[in-house]
């Protein structure tokens, strides 16, 4: 194991984080020059963050310097583990700098606790989007600039680790990421790995341009909630400068962002595919077309429970301390009904409407929403769609080979052929995360039990803490529902839900193999 | 399809289950004469369902017969799926003709209806042990007897069906039987079927009479209910004729007891390798190393939280219609800790205790038990230690596969390597099964509230109530806990458990097969 370059490589990450951070400060300073009360205290802990980040960053970069050896299977395994759990470390610190520095830590503002700082820069950065905060607008602009930037910032790091890195280390089930899409083909992609990253950018910066212009001027908000909606939409992350997040805004507002959060739901590869005008294998494609048939189907589902209930559904925007209600019309039952499901399956957690209370059957196909996630190759959590299409499939096979054991079919996916390793790799993978979500719950009960038994926590609280955090959702139902936040939970269990979070964003094995005495012992 | 020969097949059954009845006839018409009261109302149920039974059984086995085809795979599943559905149909007449003819159908007993019936038979059959009485003792002691008495039917019956029968259609994971397990070899067993089958009818008896001696002469019980808590605990059903079930009994009982649930968990191949005094095998084979480590952990678990909370264990038993409670000392710990370990994993669900009130770790590990459930070849249901033994060994080798991918390692349990097809196999099956558990709960959940909403159904009782059934258990949590019954849940609910029990005994296969249209076209 060459440590040695793994470090160096995460002296660049810090670098990089810290340019980040200085344009922040930037911004933060310029505010406060034009008179900016709330950024008066904002503006200097980025400035120390960065600097603290050159600095170590600086130190790694260049006294581990030399030794060109190229990066092992090892090495990128550790250093894309690493990455998440250091940058979330360096990302949480202008949160709890500010709240020293503006005095909230002292009258028990979330932050000024490093734990649940960290905890939501992990949320961040893995794009989950569960906050410790109760009171989001009370922040300064800077930093809730901050934690939308982190967001995007992971949202495309996970996308060109792998689509551009990791398809060419064959890790786990990466090989999905390429099932019939007509991108760059990651066997032979190692010399083009900067130019696939390269379109990765472009097309992620068009997707920005395209949302931050028509929530501007279709929707007609500000430029800075523009900027900030459009990092957490297309990152699928869900962190909002709203305390009702985007239930605060229109109709039209809520209908940009739902169609923005499809795109970003979408296989990468599938963008690429556009970009050299092949439109005809994307909508052949078996994934795209499972994943709009999900979306669509769960939403009639929702829509028509929403409907045949009647109950008035409950939005997350209060008017004099009560939340708001509409009646379970057609357009209002379609409008917050899809918004909903979409959040859901593209694990982005924005929310309209407090579905807490929408029947159990709605949240039943909530829920397994996302346990689903979105496409392969795109910015969102959950098991992916492309998984679940291969489970099924390996599922009806080997009930068919119980009467029919003579029959051997390959099992295809579009034309591409599903080998053996596949097949057992991607029924291990999903197998294996469900049992660690079932762990996360037992954990989070325990912890809250004998830590925290003020809380009184229920199950359904503890098992969709660990759907929220381990598919990087966001919001779950009851104590973690659309309304409520993480920051009452104990440190112990915050800790769990900051590696859960993990876990889940790199697919399990960069986390769960650094656990692996084997992987350490480099025979 | 031979459908001809199928329904020739179930003719036999119905006639051997109609033999059974005639016996119990007897025995209940010989208590009348003898001037049990109780009696008097429930011998003429069993003669007509008897004549019943050998009506329609003479007719299809002699109207059928002749074409001496060889019974193929699709035959076969189709005779185990039914068998059982119509088996319990059978089994379930008594109950409900017992309910009218002795007035208490019209004063809302629950074999007043026929889907309870049939639930209390499908229960008793698959040897899953939940019931729908709330008073057992009022029955009369035939229909007590015809209780036990089918649990000890289904569970030899599925002995002989595992070892002996499907082994040689290699039905999906049931080559995992014979895994290390020196009994026949079940590949070229075909010809010695009938034999093998005569050995294992010889175990079941032997250990059968072992308990019966044990329990009346060192238990000190009378002999009708030795009989029948033998019958249910070597099926690991958990019927009992007591309303307390085994709590009622003093400690001796408790572990005499204990000892014959571990013993049916055991894969019955063990136990013909000990006839042909071959012990050293035995104390090798993973899986029986794997079943008792796992019993012991869990047991030292449970005991150690049981004292550590040291909250009173709340007993079955009932002074005064307060229930018993005994303080949490070490010895009460360990009796009630470890038969309650014991009923859970090897599925039997006779109950001492309510460990509805245990500490939320010690309900976790039953919980993990129940799904567990014993050896694969026993009469348990569960996924089977062997599957989730070669399960875990699979999760381990695709982690380590990441960072290695080009050291192929067989995987192997004891000296038998398992191949790509049954780690497939066996992986799929148990992430299958999950899903079944959950699909129930959801459905369990949706039933209720729309059927029965003054039950107010929660989602712990409606998920154990999966687990109980599907699993074979019995007793859940909650509503459906150590002290409750089934009884109270709607009709669609109870008609989704029989299924449910059916497809876990059954191992899924020859159920759900029959839903395939694929099944039924026999191209």
């Amino acid at each position: 194991m060459n440590i040695r370059l793994v470090a160096r490589q995460l002296g660049l990450l810090t670098v990089v984080l810290s340019i980040m951070l200085l344009g922040i400060w930037i911004w933060s300073f310029a505010l406060t020059l034009m008179g900016d009360d709330a950024e008066h205290q904002a503006h200097g802990p980025f400035l120390i963050t960065a600097l603290i980040g050159f600095s170590i960053g600086g130190i790694l970069w260049f006294v581990l310097r030399g030794g060109h050896a190229p990066i092992g299977r090892r090495e990128s395994l550790l250093l894309v583990g690493t990455s998440w759990l250091i940058g979330a470390a360096l990302s949480a610190l202008p949160f709890l700098l500010w709240a020293y520095f503006s005095g909230n830590a002292q009258q028990n503002h979330p932050f000024g606790n490093f734990i649940n700082c960290y905890f939501e820069a992990m949320s961040g950065l893995t794009t989950t989007g569960s906050t410790v905060l109760s009171d989001i607008e009370a922040l300064p602009r800077s930093i809730l600039l901050w934690r939308s930037l982190i967001q995007w910032l992971g949202g495309l790091g996970i996308v060109v680790l792998f689509v551009a890195v990791l398809p060419t280390l064959g890790v786990g089930g990466k090989k999905l990421f390429r099932v019939e899409a007509p991108g760059p083909d990651p066997e032979g992609v190692r010399p083009q790995i900067r130019d696939t990253a390269r379109v990765l950018w472009f097309i992620y910066l068009g997707l920005t341009a395209a949302e931050i212009l028509c929530l501007k001027f279709i929707g007609g908000i500000s430029w800075f909630d523009s900027i900030c909606h459009t990092f957490t939409t297309l990152a699928t992350g869900g962190f909002s400068t709203l305390n009702a997040s985007i239930g605060e805004y229109n109709a039209t507002v809520q209908w940009i962002i739902t169609v923005f959060m499809i795109a970003a739901g979408i296989n990468f590869a599938l963008y690429f595919a556009l970009l050299r005008r092949r439109i005809r294998p994307v909508f052949r494609d078996t994934e795209f077309r499972f994943y709009l048939f999900l979306i669509t189907i769960s939403a009639i589902v929702i829509i028509t429970t929403l409907m045949a209930s009647g109950a008035p559904i409950v939005l997350t925007s209060q008017t004099e301390g009560m939340y708001d209600t509409v009646p379970a019309t057609l357009p209002n039952a379609i409008q917050y009904g899809l918004f909903t499901t979409v959040a859901c399956q593209t694990t982005t957690g924005f929310c309209t409407a407090d579905f807490n209370h929408w029947p159990f059957i709605a949240k039943v196909f909530l829920l397994t929403l996302m346990f689903v996630g979105g496409s392969a190759g795109s910015t969102t959590g959950g098991i992916k769609v492309a998984r679940i299409w291969i489970s099924i499939k390996v599922m009806i096979s080997e009930l068919e080979r119980v009467f029919r054991p003579q029959v051997v079919r390959p099992l295809k996916v579009g034309h591409t052929v599903i080998d053996n390793d596949l097949k057992l790799a991607t029924i291990t993978y999903v197998f294996g995360i469900v049992l660690i979500f079932a762990l996360g719950a037992v954990l989070i009960m325990v912890f809250e039990q004998w830590h925290n038994p003020a809380a009184n926590i229920d199950f359904t609280t503890a098992s969709t803490a660990s759907i929220a955090t381990l598919f990087n959702i966001g919001p779950g139902l009851e104590k973690v529902g659309a309304v409520c936040n993480f920051g009452w939970f104990s440190g112990y269990s915050k800790v769990l839900m900051c590696l859960l979070m993990a876990v889940g964003r790199l697919e399990v094995f960069a986390i769960i193999v650094l656990l692996s005495p084997r992987f350490w012992r480099g025979d």
